[in-house]
């Protein structure tokens, strides 16, 4: 079947969201990330901040402290707890987002929330651990935790947020249809091979 | 670096050794799959088939009735098992055949044995499951199994040997460069991905 959608699922550094952007470009489709986040956030009320930092993270941490937002809506509705609300939130925006037409969705689980739609294609874009410390020191500056900590960290919040909320194992091959190194591959290489496969599918 | 050894791994039925195989095609380079099965029972002097049936499967099962070959050689030697020493010759045969040049070697864990050359390109190669019941009872016939049994059985049995001799998981995206789902991207579109990325490193 013809492929239109793409989800895009990525080690932090792995350059996935640039994998992402630089498909969307090439086909001249939406890109939703922080637009994404943004949209989640307008339609639960909760602050983009809250979104960005717990959408993809363990659940529960520190929810309560968000339980409230500017806008007043309170975190816990209808027996969820926030973390649950912020997952229901995201589902239906995603497949709003899907419904509406070809784009490029990054991160947040997309792969697992479109698994069931035939014109999907899911990517997991992963790269070695050098490859990935050197790129976000360049990217993102030092902090006082080692490059190595900071991907290792956010590694484990992602996996653990994916198999809470999926049941499936994070960049676990069979989840995806193509799986890309882009320490050996390439990020513009890694772009080239979707975009590759999106205009052979029929 | 210039990518010159390729290693598929691949799920039973995706195709993968028919992957495996245009891509040698394609790079006019040899392809080791029963080839090096015969080498590897040449030089441990069991018999083919035995090799063949155990090279990738749970270790120790029924080895004890293959423990003496036609060349009369015992299967328990220096202390080892029957498995443990038939992998300790496919670690040395793998090493021998990628210190010869290029190649594709397709099975037999050679992405970890292999996992310290630069110059190897590691493909891992599945399909959903409906794909590769049609595949294999179109390629090998019925069986008084179900073809998802025969899937299943053969998928535990790769998955227990390599996690056994390589402590990883088997079919985990980070242990490969690639993943390619064929039932999505097409065995042979497959395999032209794999040589133009081939084509492209330096």
């Amino acid at each position: 079947m013809k492929k239109a959608i793409i989800t895009i699922s990525r080690q932090f550094g792995s350059g996935g969201r640039t994998v992402g952007h630089l498909i969307a470009e090439k086909l001249g489709i939406p890109f939703y990330d922080k637009e994404l986040v943004d949209q989640i956030a307008l339609e639960s009320g909760f602050a983009p901040k809250f979104v960005e930092e717990n959408g993809e993270h363990a659940p529960g941490k520190s929810a309560l402290s968000y339980a409230f937002t500017a806008s007043g809506i309170p975190g816990v509705m209808n027996g969820l707890s926030t973390a649950d609300f912020l997952w229901s939130i995201q589902c239906s925006t995603i497949l709003q987002l899907a419904d509406k037409g070809p784009c490029v969705i990054v991160g947040r689980n997309a792969d697992y929330i479109l698994k069931d739609r035939k014109d999907a294609l899911h990517i997991f874009v992963h790269a070695d651990m050098d490859f990935r410390a050197d790129r976000i020191v360049r990217l993102y500056g030092e902090s006082e935790k080692s490059p190595i900590s900071r991907l290792q960290e956010k590694d484990k919040r992602r996996s653990v947020n994916y198999q809470h909320y999926t049941g499936r194992n994070w960049g676990a091959s069979e989840n995806y249809d193509l799986c890309i190194n882009t320490a050996v591959v390439g990020v513009e290489e890694a772009a080239q091979i979707v975009v590759d496969i999106i205009n052979r599918s029929k």
